[in-house]
């Protein structure tokens, strides 16, 4: 059988890795597939340096429409990125009748609804392992490894630049700016960072676990989104102290309020205890925990950026629609785990009514009184506690820090308590509320 | 379109779940199979038993080739375990032109080569997701998620009896034959728990693993096997105070030998460093660590036993045989991964030839001079050594251990190294050996 002909759209550091990865497990790949599997045309604005990634063994084009138009291409990979020219190529390629296999989270959760819907109609595939989690076959083991399970909640660190950032901040005691320069110095972290340490990139893969978790549409403009940059290194220290660490968490879990089932789609930096498996995922690494109904918790773990990693992705993706090729339609491995007519409209929760246990931590005159005034407040609002720690306040000081976790309770809850307790007048300034979760 | 008809045999702990999950979960299987998956015949020597199980909603009984020649039945799942009435029914099964699912490792292991061959003659699918590691789709990952890797090696805690009897012995500096007890109290080891303590199950787990990662057939006969009968509380902590953990591994890893290729197939107590995440595996989980070329480690971690962990894994299968059932033979995802006429011959070594790192415990006089003796022999032979610990002799006692860790050499210098040390006068008894692998 002649091999399977991919067009590449873009080679910069994960295009070229896909080439070399490609080329150099060829023969591996080939006794997987049943066929060879060959990249015959790249896209790229910069094609002087595409004909030198890949030493003139394909043909190099500037203008993408002349990959996605070309009668001879089966699969197109886009690796451009971002939702203008990428999401026209990808439409067009669709249109054209051929598979796309894509990395871009952005893309497929704020498009993806329009871009499924396109791919079905035309019964190709649109495949997206490298969007989620790097190299860890996330979205196999979702899509198809738990598909006996009712998913109950994900819990995923997907972004590796926060979450090296969190790991030198704890490690080395660092200030947030001091760290994203460090992130920035090492390359882990972009010129701009805004879309990593703003949470908005992992907040674009939890929106696409959540889709294919629970059967629902991509909803990203639902998705609660807080990142890292207000953290403090105190925070994390008193973390430690009783037991956690902070993470920041992409969050998809079935929910039920006054009767009715919603989902939470949130991210935020949470903290975990420290003895659960994911809560010693260090540095770049990535690290999804699900937990189904049947299976209980199963945790996926791997690096989740970087050139071949993301080829890895990419490519299993190529193998998979080779050998899924001939299947009807209708019937094989839906692009979003469930079949289209079985998605559900159930809502995603505004933050107001997600439940979740918190950390809080407030700066207080050290009078007597303001320990019960805190902890009253809290009982009022039907809120436990957890757990407490008070601080002698330094030398020459006459202010002390208060930390306290509480149990589980709604959000508009603790957003309430947190307003009475600013306006006492023995607590200075804002108290701090990170959100926990036990993930057990 | 009508439901497809699934014929169980065995309706055990992992049947029962099997059918129970099923029946819970139908909703949400058929919004991901696109129809629904009805167990409709259960064939079980306790047929009252399996009545009730069922409240009757399918036909019950007693011989299993009533299920294997029922012209209705499209998949069979086989929960019978065992090598003789199981691989006939899975053969006569495949003869009949059934698509078959089996949490059999056992048989696989050992006569998977046959099975996968007929099923491969008669265009159906033989599944086994359940067959590994419980619940965790590891099958899927190495089968379909990491084929664009050369998979370097696998690394896994496959066995959940023996991780709980090893967590056991560390966490309460148990014996072995107490941890035992207290783990067939509990009821994860069974009353003959010979299988699972001598490392027999792990064998052919990691067999079906090394099968699927490196495209070679299933040669059970020629794993390196042991189990942790003969393990000493002392040891566990004398690993612990050098930062490290012993846990039961099956490692399936590449090797070059003499500039020729093979495959290293084996499973022993191993040393692992305590800062690895497998370490930190405990109680009756499990989890594999895969090394690909481009991916890098990735770690599956979740429940590899219980009747629901299981169930999910079997379940899993009986979607995937549906949804590609229309897929053409010829080119959907191979039983092993890899295409049947792409298997490789790469010998499995003799273990002797395997490379890798060793803990030794000796008890030696309290003499000038045995550790130079000692000492000496590593370097004659160029062992290096990475870590050393002598301890003081208990009082009153003219005896002490020596522990040595080494660097990397081969299996055959490190038995001859021993012999030597074994023959020294200040060497007293057997010369403690336990294998150490990096994981990096």
């Amino acid at each position: 059988m002649k091999p399977i002909k991919v067009g590449l759209l873009g080679i910069g550091t994960v295009g070229a890795g896909t080439f070399n990865v490609l080329k150099r497990n060829q023969q591996e790949i080939t006794r997987r597939a049943g066929r060879g599997i060959e990249i015959t045309m790249v896209a790229d604005l910069n094609t002087e340096r595409a004909r030198e990634l890949t030493n003139g063994e394909c043909e190099v084009v500037s203008d993408a429409n002349l990959v996605v138009n070309h009668p001879d291409i089966d699969i197109v990979i886009e690796l451009i990125g971002g939702y203008g020219i990428a999401k026209d190529l990808v439409l067009k390629a669709i249109a054209n009748g051929k598979h796309v296999v894509t990395a871009n989270k952005a893309l497929l959760a704020t498009h993806g609804n329009e871009i499924f819907k396109a791919a079905q109609d035309q019964g190709v595939m649109v495949a997206f392992e490298a969007a989620v989690a790097g190299g860890i076959p996330i979205i196999k083991a979702l899509r198809e490894g738990l598909t006996a399970n009712r998913i109950e909640w994900i819990a995923g660190i997907i972004n590796g630049t926060t979450n090296f950032i969190l790991s030198e901040m704890r490690d080395k005691g660092l200030d947030f700016d001091v760290a994203l320069k460090e992130a920035q110095r090492l390359g882990y972290a972009e010129a701009d960072p805004t879309f990593d340490i703003e949470g908005i990139d992992a907040a674009h893969k939890a929106t696409i676990m959540a889709a294919i978790a629970f059967g629902i549409p991509m909803q990203f403009e639902k998705a609660y989104v807080e990142g890292i940059t207000t953290l403090q290194a105190t925070d994390i220290l008193y973390a430690e102290e009783l037991g956690y660490r902070i993470k920041l968490l992409g969050i998809a879990k079935r929910a039920h309020v006054n009767g009715q089932e919603g989902i939470e789609l949130r991210v935020h930096p949470t903290l975990i205890p420290e003895k659960r498996l994911i809560a010693n995922v260090e540095g770049a690494m990535n690290a999804v925990l699900v937990h189904g109904d049947a299976v209980g918790a199963t945790l996926y773990y791997g690096k989740g950026a970087g050139a071949e990693p993301t080829a890895s992705a990419v490519i299993a993706d190529l193998v998979d629609i080779t050998r899924l090729a001939t299947a009807d339609p209708e019937h094989r491995v839906p692009h979003l785990a469930f079949q289209p007519d079985a998605m559900t409209d159930t809502p995603i929760l505004p933050m107001s009514e997600i439940t979740t246990s918190y950390y809080l931590r407030m700066h207080v005159a050290d009078l007597p009184g303001v320990l019960a005034d805190v902890t009253r407040i809290l009982a009022d609002a039907s809120i436990s506690i957890d757990a407490m720690l008070q601080k002698e306040p330094a030398e020459g000081e006459s202010q002390t820090d208060i930390v306290i976790l509480t149990h589980q309770t709604q959000e508009k809850n603790i957003v309430a308590a947190i307003a009475k307790m600013e306006a006492l007048s023995t607590v200075v300034g804002k108290v701090i509320k990170i959100r926990l979760e036990e993930l057990s």
